[in-house]
């Protein structure tokens, strides 16, 4: 029986679905204290200059810069105390001549000051005086107005992944509400009369549904809320239906098809019948994952997945994640990578990506990249391995000790 | 005024901290399938063998190999087909010598088997006989029984976060329930008069909270449960009585203080009176971060982190990040590293730990750590931040163009 499949290279896989993947950014507003690691659907710019006020950086006493030029310990200058600035409120003092006001660390610059006094290079001389023992430039110790940011200033952009320091720079500006990406809801189908629900004992030639789990672990790691659509019988109408319902409630469509030829043809014929163009790659030159189908139905992204559990994640990673990604209106990944040196020669073919995984292991103050084999039925090799690495499209493999990236899981 | 710290180093101060704070893990059971990102609290081990039968790993002719040693396409073995071994059910054909049986990947291998003939290389002579072009060696193309995982190997150790796969793989083995720890519950109270919540307008003098924010973002990324205390308002009572509540209520306290020696000194006071031994450290040699209090009192950890918001993130990443993880049971960090190269010198002084906030740049194909400076009083500092360096304690700076690790934010 002759090889079916029209296999393209990734990139070129990629590049066809993206001619007709238009990626539509569905917004919700909610509590900026609420948006961690949710993703920024608008530009953002300061409304106001932070600080709003001139602040000390330290405790000790507001100054005119020049009053202290020269001071030493030996020749200390001598100010005369006029008062205190309470914090969280305004400094209504102002300073004149020869004049200096207690202030703490995020206190308010009275008007008259330029600078701040560490309280450690002051003595009390009495209850209104003091003697400065090391002078201070113009500016010393004071964060000016806007120093932080200022007013009109873009302070982040639409895409941007929201980490705790970025819920607080909003906050601080007062954007107690932001416009995020709402998360795009990916269905997954599990199929084949092999697979059963994992709460129940597989008989003789029973396996338990493992891609249902992984994929909308997945789905969900990259941004995605995940639908499980469960198992579908290896039937055309079960499977038509089964995909048409889940083409109505999600933006995305995945099936973690049957592994057998008939089976893939099968899912072909049933992912064409949901809307045009229908299945634009049927096969690509990536191992494992060779058996997978890119396809957007009117509009909606549609993938078949290989059955095998370690082909269905590398092409979840490869495909779908930056699908999803891109209906987040980002592109940033959210996997993290390291470097680290192959602990052994892999050899690949011309023409094919491989992603093998690999165990990380320090020795000699360096991190290594050990491949672990195994078939890509196993889902154990996954479990053994920290991480995934590429060997490129014509490359004929890496050597021993060199460096490669390691796409951490 | 004299400096009032007993400042030790970062390894010191966390090595005094462990001799009073023993964490007991909480835990809870839940669904296997809804464990991602938790920590495991017990060890697994296969309760079966995985797979539980023989499985093809592609769409074939299950065979006995010696029946097709030496076969080519000029000379091809011709073998009686003897049925088909439906998806899903047990194969209960038995081979005899010369016979096969129609396979489907991941379909179960029947009795007399010992090898899967790819249809590839095969030809269909009439309904009942096909021609076998290629040799297969024994168990090739098979799945043995618990090749994957054996009956009664450990499968994943307490201490591991699950990833996808890891439920994938315990799924698979019947495993649908876990025990994994409970995610520890870290209060977080902000203090000083001048700080006001978000949606507040500033009046002159004050501004508005970041560090509940941050830190419960932080709390919750190193997979603690935040509960938020509020602001607390520079007063001796009001204080003592949010700590008691929040002691009570939570297994961390975190205190973002008021920043001024004064507040400090009532923060450790307040401190020490919630229990038995109190304030361990008080003043850490790190820069930002020096006015760190960490303490254990009846056995609960208590935190004094610096108002300033990157004096604050540092530390908590320093120290909290740590004990939350203790508290899952486990060490793994949850921050991702990368390596990069220093972009400028960075000086530093003997007897300090230096943590720089850096951007990352591409150039000429290596990835560069370009220092962000700005004060610790600065939020922005962290926002234009893709991670955090360290200037090791006595190493008196890092050279322009050295390799470092990049804590990623």
């Amino acid at each position: 029986m002759p090889e079916l499949f029209n296999v393209r290279t990734p990139p070129d896989a990629w590049r066809l679905f993206l001619e007709h993947f238009r990626p539509q950014v569905r917004t919700e507003r909610i509590p900026t204290a609420q948006a961690l690691d949710r993703i920024l659907a608008e530009q953002l710019t300061a409304p106001q200059d932070l600080p709003s006020f001139r602040r000390s950086t330290v405790d000790g006493y507001a100054v005119n810069a020049a009053d202290t030029y020269g001071a030493t310990p030996g020749l200390p200058a001598f100010l005369t105390v006029v008062g205190e600035v309470p914090m969280g409120q305004a400094a209504t003092l102002e300073l004149g001549l020869g004049q200096a006001a207690l202030v703490h660390t995020g206190g308010m610059i009275p008007e008259g000051a330029n600078a701040v006094v560490m309280v450690e290079n002051t003595q009390q001389v009495d209850e209104a005086s003091i003697e400065v023992m090391k002078a201070v430039a113009e500016g010393e110790n004071v964060i000016q107005i806007g120093e932080d940011v200022r007013a009109g200033e873009p302070v982040l952009p639409p895409g941007k992944q929201l980490r705790p320091q970025d819920l607080g720079g909003l906050l601080a500006l007062g954007i107690t509400e932001v416009s995020v990406a709402l998360p795009p809801r990916v269905a997954i189908l599990s199929t084949g009369d092999e697979v059963i629900p994992p709460e129940q004992t597989p008989g003789p030639g029973q396996v338990r549904d493992i891609n249902s789990y992984t994929l909308a672990a997945l789905a969900k790691r990259a941004g995605g809320e995940p639908i499980p659509f469960g198992i579908i019988p290896d039937q055309r109408e079960a499977l038509e239906a089964a995909v048409a319902r889940a083409a109505a409630q999600a933006d995305v469509v995945v099936l973690s098809a049957g592994s057998s030829v008939s089976y893939r043809d099968m899912s072909a014929e049933v992912i064409n019948g949901l809307g045009r163009p229908g299945v634009l790659v049927h096969g690509v030159s990536v191992r494992p994952g060779k058996p997978t189908i890119l396809a957007v139905c009117d509009g909606r992204p549609v993938f078949g997945l290989p059955g095998n559990p370690v082909s269905a994640m590398v092409i979840f990673d490869l495909f779908i994640t930056p699908t999803i990604r891109a209906l987040l209106g980002t592109d940033s990944p959210p996997k993290q990578q390291i470097q680290a040196r192959l602990a052994r020669n892999v050899a690949s073919v011309t023409g094919r990506e491989d992603y093998v995984q690999v165990r990380l292991e320090e020795r000699d103050g360096d991190l290594w990249a050990v491949p672990v084999f195994g078939k890509s039925n196993l889902i154990y090799t996954l479990i053994h391995a920290d991480g995934t690495i590429q060997i490129p499209l014509d490359s004929g493999g890496v050597r021993e000790g060199a460096w490669v990236t390691v796409f951490l899981h």
